[in-house]
């Protein structure tokens, strides 16, 4: 069975040297109390609330799966006990406002904690990483009295949230919605219509479920500019706040899966189900983008949560295998064999895992502060750059760590030859699990698309240019300093080469549209291992500069990891490069026939 | 569920019209016979049956699973029929030799039976190939006696074979073998020992299974060089050749695994069960790789089929599933949407998928006959010279070809979107079938080693030299020509850095072994990416020369197809150049403990 460890350590390196928090955090309202002691023991706890409680449940889940009976779902053994576990513990209330009973610490900090949950339990994860998204959606565009009704439900996580977007015929192309919206009583809504995919749809979990439903009123625009969104609870609730009678809201049946067997994706069927709009009528696909965006940025952390505990198996695995010698020598000859961590393509494939997942945790935590700093910021020039940046970086987040998390997941699977293929290790199922965070909230193909197509061309070009910017000083400082030359000549190089391809994208986009899919998920690649190079120069330098405390062998793994993401993951740009400046023509030139 | 349709066409552009085999199999003895005609009829018989009758148990098979109880093994629903219909019309005898039942085909031609066969179903293909395996083996090691009784019933399919490596300590390193093997009556031994993943270890399929056990004998030297190869029957054969009683082979469980669950992989105990030995004693390692290097190829020929199976269904969905709008304008403007193959970004996982595969099926044609004639050429340098391509190359079509299976296959699925993780589309399966072949019959890593540590120095770097001639000498011959300026150019460039990238790792290997570890995986995916660049030279080069047939859209899918992988894939080279070339350090540096 698969074991799990809090990166604790590596977790603290990120937020306290690399990135200094606490320094950005007080420049925030109400985070003046947010310091280091703070940040790390939430982090401890919920360490081992992830290790001991969550991790346990994450082979049941997969094994068991959830049961459909009689339009029940019954999730899990343990799950149920787990739950109450976790919110008695208050997790969910982590980084709701407190005006509704939450604890109003920073979304950064929400992040970290995010990987934990997925590391130890993906499946688990999702009822609680759909609520919080549920929660900003309600808390940003819903009236006064929704707010004062759902939020602190949803913040104590006695309820819980479920995001309807998908039909059977409407997948990315919402504006095919037909699910139906009519007026009813006292400004509420009849809502009917089925989805399909609703993750946690129907639980018993919490006591209620509160669904944030796409629908179209009558008379509505046709396409994506009539679609307005609702809030439909299972239950709906009484004036004095208690769950109500039953709403027209129906499990019809769950899926059978890949992976994330302990989360069930459910069809609900809505019969005439009483719903509340949400924000404006024929604006919600903004209103939900509010939900989707931080579900983009969570399921990206899914991917590297998962990529983590794969390696922490992985390297385990590898130091105890024994089996052939090392090529240049028996490194353990009292042994039958060496332990298979001498082999160079085992490391190749650990290191591999190592150098994304610590680039990626670190950018994590760098993308984690723009998105405080675009919410509560009180400088309004910083705010507005941070939300610019966290627009542009989110499908990067979303597409590019779960390519890797799929990618590590199989070398990691892969470090265990023929024995990752069976069940037991549980390496195979990190593998199916993963795989669901390239295809929802929208597959990495429409990450890919938002980021050259819609993300590029914000003020002409000016949020990509002042991001590139932000990397190009950070050589700039750096650049002469002898002893992180190793690592500021790479990513000098690729930066540069980044720029131009940048350029390239931009300008033929503007003659064929066509362009910019060609080049898409090439591009998305690109500007992430530009992104983690950034990270691992600013990480190296924290290395360099003297360590900060006497841990000096995590100083050297960390030196030594960078080395290799430059000279062995880098380089990647070279062929991404030549790639995408090969255009469109031979993606657009086989007529669909001939497929 | 999925659908397959053999690719007959394309199997017939190969063969025929790219690679011209009928000349080739003119030259060797007893194929005079072996025309297009005769070939086409086989190949179009073998694809009725993979399509009607074994492609609708593919989904059956993963699904229900085989099942263990009392020491018996139950295969899934329909395999039993299956088997029955697959035996009566002789195709596990196609290659086997006339001598012993066999119809003597060139094993070219049972390459391409293999792909459909594994298309349509992965695990029922499975019981097959290492039957062909076992046949190997015997024929070219066991006494006449072992032959006589045991060839005519492999080669009819009434017995299946299996081979039994691997033990829980001993994997990769066949050295640790503990199984023993202690002599008996009549020149027999006594087996006893527990192999683990048999692959049809124990089914109802056959009236008796052949087991070629390695095993070691007292006295032994120790690691590899003491280990032998033994005949273990699972009814011992009467003097009449009928099966006799039953042998102390026992099946002790089967492993709960991540994907062909059609095929149990078993763990198999032998208790003073009795054994022949094949070939000398303790030369069982040699005597194995014959089989060994057989499964190698067909499980490369593997990746390619589940590909070309989630290929043609990902094409057809593509074509089907309307979503969204062209970014150039609605191609289907009456419809609600367009069908996706309009977006860029599905075209180019459809092309991909495409380029791979078609340049690996003339591929695996071109190794075809290098086995075909390095098994029958009347001339020795030629058999000589050709046996040496097919030790170079086995082991990158095995990992080449499987490392693309797993990414096609995930590209496949990735165009189906969320619905490509519901099980009953059956992209899934494809995804966790597939991923076995990059495990078994030696990791690709073990390919990859194989390939820089044992195949680059054969013949102080000849062979390796003679096999980037060939390709060379083919660049040459196109270069003048206008039309083919596209398809050379990139290719000669390829080349060159491949030629030079050779030398590096050959004379750094020299210096530290370990550098050839390091560059292994890369070198081995350089070298299959110029090996597929030189089939879409050739086939480029009968599109462009004016079409044989009138099917003029064959043609120019060949050449968009042949540019695709040029401008988009062959490029990938750029990349692994940098990386190879930087060498064993970053690989090498962090400490065992650091991970």
């Amino acid at each position: 069975m698969a074991k799990y460890e809090a990166p604790l350590r590596d977790m603290q390196f990120v937020l306290h040297e690399v990135l200094g928090v606490e320094d950005r955090f007080s420049a925030l309202p109400g985070q003046d109390e947010t310091g280091e002691d703070l940040i790390n023991s939430v982090l401890d706890e919920a360490a081992k609330l992830c290790q001991e409680v969550l991790q346990p449940l994450n082979q049941v889940g997969d094994q068991h799966g959830c049961i459909f009976e009689n339009g029940v779902v019954r999730t899990p053994p343990g799950f149920k006990e787990a739950y109450k576990a976790f919110t008695e513990a208050g997790w969910p209330s982590l980084a709701c406002e407190t005006s509704y009973g939450g604890q109003g610490l920073p979304k950064t900090i929400n992040l970290f904690v995010d990987e934990m949950v997925a590391s130890a339990n993906m499946s688990f994860g999702l009822y609680f990483i759909l609520t919080f998204g549920a929660y900003l959606a309600i808390s940003e565009y819903a009236s006064e009295e929704l707010k004062d009704t759902y939020l602190p439900h949803l913040s104590k996580g006695d309820w819980l949230g479920t995001m309807c977007l998908t039909e059977p015929q409407s997948g990315t192309d919402l504006g095919l919605c037909r699910t139906k919206a009519v007026p009813g009583e006292n400004g509420s809504y009849l809502i009917t219509g089925t989805k399909i995919f609703i993750t946690g749809g129907e639980q018993d979990l919490s006591d209620n479920i509160v669904h944030l439903v796409l629908a179209r009123t009558p008379g509505a625009p046709p396409g994506a500019k009539g679609i307005s969104l609702f809030l439909v609870p299972k239950f709906i609730p009484k004036d004095d706040g208690s769950t109500g009678p039953r709403n027209g809201v129906l499990c019809g049946s769950i899926e059978k899966k890949m992976g994330i067997h302990g989360a069930p994706s459910c069809v609900i069927h809505f019969d005439e189900a009483v719903g509340f709009l949400v924000g404006e009528l024929n604006r919600g696909i903004r209103s939900m983008f509010t939900m989707m965006n931080h579900e983009r940025l969570v399921v990206g952390v899914q991917g590297l949560a998962l990529s983590e505990t794969a390696y922490q198996n992985a390297a385990d695995y590898a130091r105890e295998r024994l089996q052939s010698r090392s090529l240049s020598g028996p490194k353990n000859p009292d042994g039958s064999a060496d332990p298979i961590i001498v082999h160079p393509d085992v490391r190749r494939m650990l290191l591999t895992a190592r150098a994304y997942n610590e680039g990626a945790r670190a950018f994590l935590g760098w993308v984690g502060l723009q998105i405080d700093d675009s919410h509560h910021h009180p400088d309004s020039a910083a705010k507005a750059s941070a939300d610019d940046l966290v627009a542009l970086l989110t499908p990067v987040v979303k597409g590019f760590f779960t390519d890797n998390g799929t990618e590590v997941c199989n070398l990691c699977m892969q470090v265990f030859g023929g024995h990752g293929y069976i069940a037991d290790h549980g390496m195979e199922q990190f593998v199916r699990d993963v795989r669901i965070s390239q295809l929802y909230e929208g597959t990495n193909g429409i990450q890919a698309l938002d980021l050259v197509a819609r993300k590029l061309p914000m003020k002409t070009g000016g949020v990509i240019k002042a991001y590139l910017a932000i990397i190009r000083s950070a050589v700039e400082e750096h650049q002469a300093n002898p002893l992180l030359a190793e690592f500021t000549e790479p990513l000098d190089g690729a930066l540069y080469e980044l720029e131009g391809v940048t350029q390239w994208v931009i300008e033929r986009t503007g003659i064929n549209p066509e362009e910019a899919g060609a080049a898409s998920v090439d591009y998305m690649k690109f500007i992430g291992l530009v992104s983690l190079g950034f990270m691992w120069l600013l990480m190296a330098k924290v290395a360099v500069d003297g360590p900060l405390s006497d841990d000096k062998k995590f100083y050297a793994a960390k030196l030594s990891t960078a080395r290799f993401f430059m000279q062995r993951l880098l380089p990647q740009t070279h062929s991404l490069a030549v790639v995408i400046c090969s255009g469109a023509s031979s993606v657009m030139a086989l007529e669909a026939e001939a497929f």
